[in-house]
């Protein structure tokens, strides 16, 4: 049952995948544990917004998984529950933790996924489209009725086998946020400055070059923004850092009022910092385990650590 | 004929290779351009203090090379010429210029290289012990009579194969600085910050890891510091980029007053600035065609991109 009533607004929607996944890191591994795009960047959005979710499970989907998105207070009208198993994902990470396999995919019911928003959802202010397939991506961007901030999100996967649909959606979004792989991916240019130039040249405002425990990079016509990644103490599961950093820099620009160069600056920053909370621990574990004051001190503590 | 007098002072001495190096990147070649730890890491300094050069060149060392030395004004009262020929290195740089390969190594002259400092060196303040063999830094370090703050940059080859030796100098050194890949081959442990501070443990106040393209890392008692590298627009070659960053940075440190967290940040910054220029052409090219200003130019410009 969906706790929220059917007329309340929410100030960001993030549609994306749900699933349950199985990992294994060179210190330990973990089955079944709740996953996917769309529960990393919700988590992490609700700390600073109200976040509506968007998404599908199975009839399998456990009342524990149900159970950590209530305690983050996520809207859950756009929740589908569909006849047939949660998707799952199981992957392993090699020693430096940068590099994974995917050892197993299986889109179970995320295969017939058709996202259908709420009417609530559709007047929401700020969109976030998570990693999935283009094609939906659209669907639901063309289901909202005028957004005032769009951002994607995408895989290297859509870049090889969707690239017309993709670059469609690219037009139409105010923000891309993509890794410094799929960025010369996309564009064929090897040198990232370069490939993320190229990128801001397909439509968006804002282009965000995300580099994993080297931090992100911001693109746009008032120039290029570094945001370094906190040095976390132990990097327990790398899994949604990339979803994290998305949904908490949306949440952030959410409750703001304006979206400048330098709110999304900011809001990258806390971003960063919801991500390292995030590897921290398997799953939501540890974004179960704080609060916004932990966030807030971290920001603190690194904006002391890159002051110069 | 070296200019210096026998008496005048110098800020800072460098000793370490200097070489003839013959480079492939993936957009362009060149054959015995003048490189070597302490030819970047000189020049990278003298924009901020007199540098006194420690090296040894064969008889077929270039007058270009010279020239070139000259006009970044850098003492040669320490630099040797030896029977034989100068030490020659080359490499090719893959497509993304993030790897290296070693194509040949000629020590030449090097392989018998005895550094023997001047008077007037002794006296100096701050020493460099740029990336030679760690029983060569020792002897520059004991011919010192009581430096006030001592640097040490090393490469893999001598973690593996003069270990002992190396852990002896890093003992003696105020600042240890290193590559992510050797800190974690040094200290055996993946992740880099628990790797840094088993560095820190070895005996230095600072530990500086140097991630390339993605910046570096200052350890101490005080804590960590970021300091992301700046986005050249176009990467000509990376050779040097590591000795520039040190000795811009020991050249700032030389020419300040106190040694404390916050100025060892700063000389971080402008060493990184020192860096991404010398990236943009090959040798000490680029370094030879800006001046102080530009370098305060690109510090005020990386400021506004780091602010948050």
């Amino acid at each position: 049952m969906m706790s929220q009533r059917g007329n309340d607004p929410v100030d960001l929607v993030v549609v994306g995948s749900i699933g349950l996944d199985t990992v294994k890191t060179p210190l330990a591994a973990r089955r079944d544990i709740l996953g996917g795009s769309v529960s990393y960047a919700c988590a992490a959005a609700s700390f600073f917004a109200r976040t509506g979710m968007v998404g599908v499970v199975g009839r399998d989907f456990p009342e524990r998984c149900r159970a950590a998105f209530r305690s983050f207070h996520i809207d859950r009208r756009g929740l589908q529950a569909a006849d047939g198993k949660t998707f799952r994902w199981s992957g392993v990470y090699e020693r430096n933790m940068n590099s994974r396999r995917t050892l197993s995919t299986d889109l179970n019911v995320f295969a017939d996924f058709a996202p259908d928003l709420p009417a609530a959802y559709r007047k929401s202010p700020f969109l976030f489209l998570a990693n999935i397939a283009p094609e939906l991506q659209a669907r639901v961007l063309s289901q909202m009725r005028a957004p005032r901030f769009v951002a994607a999100d995408t895989m290297d996967l859509w870049i090889k086998i969707a690239r017309p649909a993709l670059l469609k959606v690219i037009r139409r979004v105010d923000l891309l946020l993509l890794n410094d792989f799929e960025a010369r991916e996309l564009t064929g240019e090897e040198h990232l400055v370069q490939a993320a130039r190229r990128v801001l040249a397909l439509g968006p405002r804002y282009v965000i070059v995300k580099k994993g425990e080297h931090g992100s990079m911001v693109f746009s016509k008032h120039g290029l923004v570094l945001v370094p990644a906190y040095p976390v103490d132990e990097v327990q599961d790398p899994t949604g850092a990339g979803d994290a950093f998305a949904g908490g820099l949306m949440g952030v620009l959410a409750r703001g009022r304006r979206i400048t160069p330098l709110t999304v600056r900011r809001a990258m920053v806390y971003g960063a910092m919801v991500a390292s909370f995030t590897v921290e621990a398997f799953s939501l574990e540890k974004l179960r385990a704080i609060r916004r004051a932990d966030i807030e001190a971290r920001v603190r503590q690194f904006r002391r650590m890159i002051r110069c």
